[in-house]
């Protein structure tokens, strides 16, 4: 057991429906509500799981759309009721974060938080809790600190983080400034990056004094942070909150925190880095979540979903069942099967990332009913 | 429109499930009641479209197990009940046929037969009229005459029937000997027999006088000769019938009309054939169903179901739909996707002959529910 940090908040965005896992994801089931590891939990209780011990059950918040209310209190027992903040409409990291910072930083000037996905899977909780640990000495010292995986494999699905000078930082063991941000690079430059130390997978993860990252914003996007003082002043007040909320909310810039925050941050020498030695995946698609199933094993048929019925011959891949039928795959290799009472995909692992062209092509064409 | 051919009766065995077509094909609902063209109508009823110019709609009879007798009905309106012969068990095809050339004989001595699958596919009627005109003719003089396909492909998956000595029959354009049966040959044998016109496909089609099949059978099989006259003596007396079926069906040999009567004739010099030069398919699997349904082009996704939801990108083969689900193919290559409310296949033309050891694994593991 840790203790848990001073003045620490945790803060879940729990947003993305998760296109690319459709049929499995959908507008009323997101990734995050899914035990996509079988865990026998959802990404999100994971997540709370990972956090609990670092920040405290009464010290983490989710940002959340309305309609997955029930859903994270039904996930998540422990969740205080002011700790549940919900949005009206999704629009995008940049004001689901800095909503919690600035509802946060009015109740607690001193607080620190920090912003990790829901839907991102994490094998290794106490390689896990230094790495925040230090990113909280990092955070304390005035920087914003994101955790940078260090890669196990040249990947070409993740962003990269460059790291740059040294940061000599009391009970941080290993800090240093970003130097830049990297999109996701080619097979050739993902394997030299594999070989350079310095560079680590961007897993979106913010650690930071919530009065440090809304300067930052207010800096980068001052609409944006007035509009979320406005809510924050608001937010506690139970008679006030809803009409601001239904007011100003739907006018915040829909932009990702990376742009806001994290980019100028850099520019500036104010981003640091810790590295993160655990296991690491956001999940982004189904060759992802194969992989994650099967152990990384060749040849290998992963199987979720519990009342699963699977007559496999000389078949790999993955195959997710969520009704109760039979289900036969017959020398089928890397496939991706996805059976739901309304919808079934089938692809394979190459072709995975296709598979929000799909969901494009169905609100297109009307069959919205089955996203 | 032509004439019925004098002492003509044709007989449609309608027994076998199609087990390489599961789970479209099932115990409850075999291949032949299945619509598998797009024509419409199932392969039992093209079947009787195809024969009944040539026989007459009251000179057709129907041989398929007590289970499908409502199915057999509803599909042929027309049939009279008196030419549906029920088989209490499956005894395979020389007791099916059999039985028809023994009941029919005693009604009409000089009737001549012509058995057709139920479940085959078959372009081109007027040429198939013409074969099947000239096989009478050739049944006429003695003879247990077939109908050869003329092969349009080197194919490995159907047995080959050699001409030999060539026979002078009035009204028979082109009839030979049979010389021998050739087993389903590899790949390059099935080029050698393309290139040199003798070999021909055989598809099972067997004309001839009811005597002269009687006869072969009892020369070859006399135990099952004799069920046969018992099961036919009694067959047209109401009282008599059930208690002579129940006695003695359950006790025939199970065999295949090639043993008992093609074979042993093509050694004696009494087996005949005729070429047809129409497009033929046993449909065996689910290889010959995508290129039946895709004109034989490359890179099709041919699609079965009336109420398909398909959602294709850059996918080809086959995907039956027996749902009302969604069902989106991405990136999937001569696929096989077979929906169905209780059990999905998901497999490749490449190995669409091993689905049979799938329903055979059902069956040991205690699933022959979706059987």
């Amino acid at each position: 057991m840790v203790d848990a940090l001073d003045d620490f908040y945790a803060v879940i965005p729990a947003g993305g429906v998760g296109s690319r896992l459709w049929p499995l994801s959908r507008a009323d089931a997101p990734k995050f509500l899914h035990d996509l590891t079988g865990s026998g939990h959802s990404l999100l209780r994971d997540t709370w799981d990972r956090l609990e011990p670092l920040a405290g059950a009464d010290r983490i918040a989710v940002v959340t759309g309305r309609a997955h209310r029930a859903a994270v209190e039904d996930q998540l027992p422990g969740i205080p009721d002011r700790n549940v903040f919900l949005e009206s409409e999704p629009r995008d990291s940049a004001a689901a974060i800095g909503l919690a910072a600035a509802i946060l930083h009015r109740r607690e000037p001193d607080v620190i938080i920090g912003s990790f996905a829901a839907d991102h899977v994490i094998r290794g909780t106490r390689v896990f809790e230094f790495a925040v640990r230090d990113a909280v000495e990092v955070a304390r010292e005035g920087y914003i600190c994101t955790v940078g995986i260090t890669p196990s494999e040249p990947a070409v699905g993740f962003g990269y983080i460059k790291r740059g000078q040294e940061l000599i930082v009391d009970g941080a063991r290993d800090a240093s400034l970003v130097e830049r941000f990297v999109e996701k690079p080619d097979l050739e430059t993902a394997r030299a990056y594999l070989a350079d130390r310095d560079y680590l997978w961007n897993a979106g993860m913010f650690i930071s004094r919530a009065d440090v990252l809304l300067a930052e914003i207010e800096a980068n996007n001052p609409a944006l942070h007035a509009g979320l003082l406005e809510l924050a002043e608001a937010w506690d007040d139970r008679e006030r909150r809803g009409p601001v909320v239904d007011r100003v909310w739907p006018t915040l810039p829909k932009i990702a925190i990376d742009y806001v925050v994290a980019e100028p941050a850099a520019d500036k020498g104010r981003l640091a880095v810790v590295p993160g030695h655990f296991d690491w995946d956001d999940v982004g698609d189904f060759a992802s979540l194969a992989k994650l199933n099967s152990g990384g094993r060749k040849n290998d048929l992963a199987i979720l979903g519990e009342n699963a019925r699977i007559l496999s011959d000389a078949a790999s891949g993955i195959v997710v069942s969520h009704t109760t039928r039979v289900i036969s795959l017959i020398g089928v290799k890397d496939i991706v099967v996805v059976d739901t009472p309304d919808a079934l995909l089938v692809t394979t692992s190459e072709h995975a990332q296709r598979v929000k062209g799909v969901v494009d092509a169905l609100k297109l064409t009307g069959r919205g009913d089955v996203l």
